[in-house]
């Protein structure tokens, strides 16, 4: 065992998933839908397989895909100007993407500063390359914030002269908040002053809920030539399994991410990446579709949980909702997971696994439940909270 | 741009693929196969997408696909006792595989021993470890070695206390070599003997030319309990777009390469592995016709190759052939193969790409040809050859 995986155990997600199935619990934990993606997307697929587009795509993606990568930036975020020949790679899911943005950007002994909570493969992929990471807790809405924020001096105070990255994720899992313009500008400038890149994971970009807006950080002027922006197809198409992903960024960049990818995977499954070409071209109805089918199971979930007693923050984007599991006797987010999962029958997501050790206890008073799924599943998950909690 | 990716540029499959395109040159460069796979799998994994298998399949891949791999090495390999729960992983094709063993075995500072030419991305991923490499160079037929072989002084010098592992690729690419049991129990005895642990880059498994015979190093004693197993579905399925690897390992060993894949790709494309199930589990006629096809082509460009007046090395195994192109006026290597690619019409891989410094004199003697096309790129490759040499 190499020490740089030694301290690493199986995720949390894979850990509450194999929990979900054993005891035949409702699976809130996981975020995978538990429906399919649209039928014109998988013929899309069956046809590409069916025509041969079968051996190695280019190493960047196939060129179409970043074609209508490049497209939907510019329909959907304002972000023009993305040369699909020198500013997009293709890769397998944003997590390879991730991994591929430090391999290329970071260097051992380099800072890496990142919200808490944040997606467990950052920090593992900080380690992978011998970086540091320096954490800044987002807060819950309270009295004076009605959204998750962050103090500005918290932030200022994690820049310091070995930074090199600041990893945003917008709209964020796991608290679904959905940083403004005006955040961006605050974190652009700082990264300007500091001159450290941005890795922007936007993958819940096409859910989030009105009056909340999706601002692409790479548009907000100060982070577009420092800003690598990276999303998948998974959640956007509720195609989770096929792990298209892909990197946009300036040139220089880019070729930097490149460099890691063709000897991270090399390529990516060339018939699904025909496929999601014709995804991303599908039209505006269907992702008003999405996001208005996610609004009311966000609703219906909620009121199951208050039904169920739990408070619950409401997120203004992805398709989790943290709910506050303090005083309720448990010792922490684990032991309350574990009883959900084999007691009650429920499965949601301990988040402390989330947070470094600083600030491991703001994690361990809450729970995430995830709600990509059927109206039944959630409606089964809400009667036995409301049963069993 | 990080140290660690600084010195790489594009790969050279990248770099003369697309050299051969604008030329308009017949690709016997980078290693795919210019047929399709076998309708059998290519059902499969229509069907898998039809069937919704679209989300995320387990990290370590879908039940299905380990218990093939386990049946699918005790079936060709005699490799038995493979625990589909505990000893398998599936990965985003072998590259992925390769980099994941790295990650999860070799610390920062440790070695890596592997033979020239190697693999480009093995040289890269010892670099993105922090490892160091130490090459030990195969060396063509001649008066006295029927194959390529190794120098046994050479290997042990080699090997010295940070020694962690040792990459072994049989059937080997450029060389085409297929380890001998014999060779492969030399090499146990070393790696016990200054206890060091086996990546085994086996996904030419399936293209061996009698009367060479593939020997899994996992099934030499003294190789077995510290063997990682790599494989992939592109080179026996002719399908190196699907992007389906995997690896087998005693559970400690897996456990370790597994942590890693978890944060760097976490799973695989789900409906392809579904397919990829069905394409192990083909009859043994699928396999049998597999090599007798490309033992024909094999024999094809041979005699091409000869009548073009290009010198050649039999490849026992693998779907590529090295060519001494020494004594022909050209610089090195690249400058014969950027000759071919834009004069001749024919695209080849210059393969000192594939040595470290001290050795690399003795690829730039060479090309690597592919043998993986059909009959009629052959022979116009062929043709060309004749004509513009
Ligand atoms: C790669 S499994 C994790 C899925 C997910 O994004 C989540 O549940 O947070
Ligand atoms: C991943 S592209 C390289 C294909 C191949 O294995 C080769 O040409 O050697």
């Amino acid at each position: 065992l190499a020490g740089r995986v030694a301290h690493l155990g199986t995720t949390v997600f894979s850990e509450f998933s194999a929990l979900a199935l054993k005891h035949g619990a409702m699976n809130l934990g996981q975020g995978f839908p538990d429906f399919d993606g649209p039928e014109p997307v998988k013929e899309a697929a069956r046809k590409a397989i069916t025509d041969g587009v079968n051996q190695y795509a280019p190493s960047t993606g196939l060129r179409d895909l970043r074609v209508a990568i490049a497209e939907h930036g510019a329909r959907f975020h304002g972000h023009t100007g993305i040369d699909p020949d020198t500013m997009v790679t293709v890769t397998s899911g944003a997590t390879e993407a991730i991994l591929c943005v430090m391999l290329g950007l970071v260097d051992p002994g380099d800072e890496v500063v990142a919200f808490e909570p944040f997606y467990d493969s950052y920090d593992a992929n900080i380690g992978f390359i011998g970086a540091k990471a320096r954490y800044v807790p987002l807060r819950p809405p309270d009295a004076s914030h009605t959204t998750w924020w962050f103090d500005r001096d918290e932030v200022r105070a994690a820049f310091g002269p070995r930074t090199r990255l600041l990893i945003l994720n917008t709209p964020h899992n796991p608290t679904g908040k959905v940083f403004t313009r005006e955040e961006l500008e605050f974190l652009g400038e700082l990264c300007a002053e500091h001159d450290v890149r941005v890795l922007s994971d936007e993958v819940y970009e096409h859910i989030v809920f009105s009056p909340a807006r999706h601002v692409r950080p790479a548009t907000v002027p100060s982070l577009t030539d420092r800003t690598v922006s990276v999303s998948s197809g998974g959640k956007s198409f509720s195609l989770t399994g096929w792990k298209i992903g892909w990197i946009i960024a300036p040139p220089a960049l880019r070729d930097a991410v490149q460099r890691a990818h063709q000897f991270v995977t090399f390529a990516t499954a060339s018939p699904l990446q025909a496929a999601m070409a014709a995804a991303l071209r599908m039209p505006d109805a269907y992702f008003q579709e999405l996001s208005a089918s996610y609004l009311a199971k966000r609703e219906r979930l909620l009121s199951g949980l208050a039904e169920a007693g739990l408070k619950a923050y409401v997120p203004e984007g992805s398709y989790f909702i943290i709910t506050d599991i303090s005083g309720r006797g448990f010792a922490d987010d684990v032991a309350f997971c574990r009883h959900l999962v084999t007691e009650v029958g429920v499965a949601a997501i301990p988040p402390s696994v989330f947070y470094g050790p600083e600030h491991k206890s703001l994690g361990q008073g809450m729970a995430r439940f995830a709600f990509c799924k059927t109206e039944a599943v959630l409606d089964e998950a809400v009667r036995r909270l409301k049963v069993g909690l």
